[in-house]
């Protein structure tokens, strides 16, 4: 299989999507690429550059080795797969099917099974990173499921991402995934009471930030928010209700799992309130909305 | 003044000070570079480096325009100021003193308030980094107080730090140092969580630290930490119970200002476990001890 | 149906039910009580004491005017409706159902569904109030579905407990019921601090307990658990790890209504942390342990 | 000394002074009654009851054997001791001198060294109950400091409380009180989130007080408190500030003592968030307003 160039499938061509699957067909490594999106048309700009097109989830997967998807949200992963035409009916004895779409581990194991009771193989893939990391092939792989068809997956990952790391059994990617957006959200909240306290004691915004610039917690996320949240102005790059949700989520992980999290918890309760102000859908940042004018 | 060299003294040589007086000496900015110690033995290296020596800081500062001071604690500035032979026994009109030791708000404007009525001008100057940055002259330093003596002090400032700021009236620095510190403490324990997760759901904890250094939350802190954590090993850079001082004097000072810190107040509770498993004199980074033990 | 005497059923005769079903036959109110239990042995009793005895809860539905179920959790309560011979094989059109275990609202829900698709009317009925209560009568019952139901019940209710309350629909009840318990594992949480901070302070528990029952916060909760904690012995009343789940879930509640819940989020922590110390089958008092431990 | 009669001496006719003044006089146990307050007419009802008056602290002391005050903060307390005439001007051997107002621990311990010191004794006795329990002679007395001037005082503190209790060394009372306020003010926010989830969850808050009033948390303080948050009207009997300040001395004595409060962190976060909205001087149950507006 080293030898042969295989034949690869991309389902999903949303902002994220249409860039892998480009980033596939221009490698030159591959066979083929084909497409398909639930609204077909969106199939022609790849097309036109020379990628296949194929009417059905099922059409891809039956025409290729290895079939990579990256779709919306859980009911359009589960759609995909289960659905009409889905993939599973065109799994068979040896095809891989790699879900790079961001779901949670009970989504992504029932697909993992129904893929390998198929006689398929299966990866879950999420990435880190979102559209300008995804155009330049920049995009961070957390990879779990069939070690196997994730290692025949490198030279695919290679392309679509700068660094992929396997992680387990199918289920571990989504875990590490919510690991590190409950840092992240914890980090943000802790963020922000920095900005509101350095406001309320009569310092600089502007200078808190250069300072945390040039010190051992410099960051790029306190370096692109800081400026969005002395402006007040949050345009969702992160929905702040998606980031509420993966804090609710890993809380719940971490109290299966008997792990305190008192500092997860505490910024849990800002994001809500945070959501509480109508804030859901602007950007996580905005949880400094909630920090601040209480 | 901008045509001739100052003399400049220097009080506390330990290990950043020592730097930092070298840096001063090694520049050839100033007329001279005189130096004090309480233990004055201390001094020779520096006097065989070119350097003047006095007895006092009375001395130091009647013979010197500017006078700095890197002391090891509050009682060693207060008593460098107002013991016998200290800095007001030598200091008059339009001397200047900059005391760039770390020392809370209320120290740091004692000591203002005394060198301004005995005439002296003062700025407070604590700094951002540790012994490789001062002897590399590579500090970040936070001015407040006589702005005038501030600009003053650029081209020392600039020979001892890469950068320098000036926030405001005398406290003001010591309030962004609260700032700075107690989103450093709610990043650790954030941090820690999110190992600790990882541990207790089966990931690797080497996974998550390449992860999140390949990401947007990316910094030095975490990529230095990363490691200690996970060898349990913790010697003290910055002791957990000086990180847990800090976090209670910006609780104190977000208190005074109705300025509510949920996520800083729950991290604050992570350390005092931490402290109460007698990780006090540890790294900071020994809150994981409490977070995990739980 | 105010002249007549009524048939009721009860289902589940473990502490709570059987106590329940001997006040419903003693009050000599209702023109028959028919019981049944998973063990049917465990009926005999009541049957020496004048009930009958059914052997499939379908059998007690379709002999009695209105069926009360007091079941051991979600799990047994959806099989007595939904299994082989379940409550849904005897239930016809006017039949009600009361179920008075203690369930989520989504169970609940789907049992009220059931029941009122078949024909039938559907109240639940969980209770405050454990052992001692249900066979004094005293029990608290908290009632939600069919209000015309709920008020044909006030008699058997009142021979049950000492107050009734309607609270709305179908799983309103169950809703208040998290709340009730929120507030009590918060409670709980304050109580174990101030204990633990009584003790570290050279203070004694005792003199605490005293000065707390003498006050406006003196509660049976704090006089029965008080001597408990300071024995360190917690035979289980409420198993910590149902309180710990009901946080959860009351969390959880408040995360789909952005309600901000700190309080109790801090709490839920505590309580995970003595799970993770082995204390989950513990009384839910035993949270003192991680408090005090740390 | 159990045979003559004493003569006892008061300090502070506020309104809980006054109430406990004139319970020492009516009970007919002591030779006189000498009082003294700030402002003198307001001496005149009890001397027209049959009190004496005296023009100082220090002329009160004087011609008392013990003398017991009631001021109204730490700084009436100081002065009414080291001020001009205070009651160190009139202190010899032997005297005793019982501070019931409420102070913390370092005002306490500085009165008592004072008194001590020119040959006094020294008991300080805050009280738990406001002006209800005072007129009633039904105070709780938190005493500590002289075990043998607590035991002289025991029939006027059975005079002025129900119940009186021992704790210790001087600051013993103080710790004590901060304790149960800690408690008191984690309670208090566990209780407004319970009712802030019952409204959004539409469940009615009467049902809740009613449900919670009938069971084993039921105690005075949510009977009295529910409904002043049902109609959001805050008449200040505790007012928020002294509650949040509270919570801050006890969060700060378990900083010294290693013990950690998460629960009592939190509550304390929601009192400052109350605080920031404006509701400092309202009664303490106005953190609902912080809880329900987020």
């Amino acid at each position: 299989m080293a030898d042969a160039k295989l034949n690869v499938g991309f389902l999903g061509l949303g902002i994220m999507g249409e860039a892998m699957a480009r980033n596939l067909l221009k490698s030159g490594l591959f066979a083929s690429v084909t497409v398909w999106n639930r609204t077909l048309a969106k199939c022609q700009t790849l097309v036109s550059e020379g990628a296949k097109m194929a009417e059905t989830p099922a059409a891809v997967v039956s025409s290729c080795d290895i079939t990579f998807a990256m779709l919306a949200d859980p009911d359009a992963a589960l759609a995909a797969v289960f659905g009409d035409n889905g993939v599973l009916k065109g799994i068979s004895a040896g095809k891989g099917y790699v879900d790079m779409s961001t779901v949670d581990e009970a989504t992504s194991t029932k697909i993992g099974e129904a893929v390998t009771a198929a006689g398929g193989r299966f990866v879950e893939g999420p990435v880190s990173g979102s559209k300008k990391p995804a155009i330049d092939g920049q995009l961070i792989i957390m990879g779990a499921g069939d070690k196997e068809l994730y290692e025949q997956c490198q030279p695919a990952f290679r392309v679509m991402g700068k660094k992929s790391f396997y992680l387990g059994a199918t289920g571990a990617a989504a875990r590490m995934k919510l690991v590190v957006n409950m840092v992240m959200g914890s980090m943000m909240g802790a963020f922000c009471e920095g900005m509101a306290l350095a406001e309320k004691s009569g310092l600089e915004q502007t200078a808190l930030l250069e300072i945390l610039g040039l010190g051992a917690m410099a960051n790029p996320m306190f370096a692109l928010k800081g400026p969005a949240i002395m402006s007040r102005s949050y345009p969702p790059a992160f929905p702040l209700k998606h980031q509420q949700k993966d804090l609710r989520l890993a809380l719940a992980l971490g109290d299966s799992l008997n792990q305190p999290l008192p500092v997860a918890a505490a910024a849990n309760e800002s994001f809500k309130a945070a959501k509480a102000l109508g804030r859901g859908d602007d950007d996580f940042a905005a949880v400094y909305e909630a920090t601040q004018q209480k």
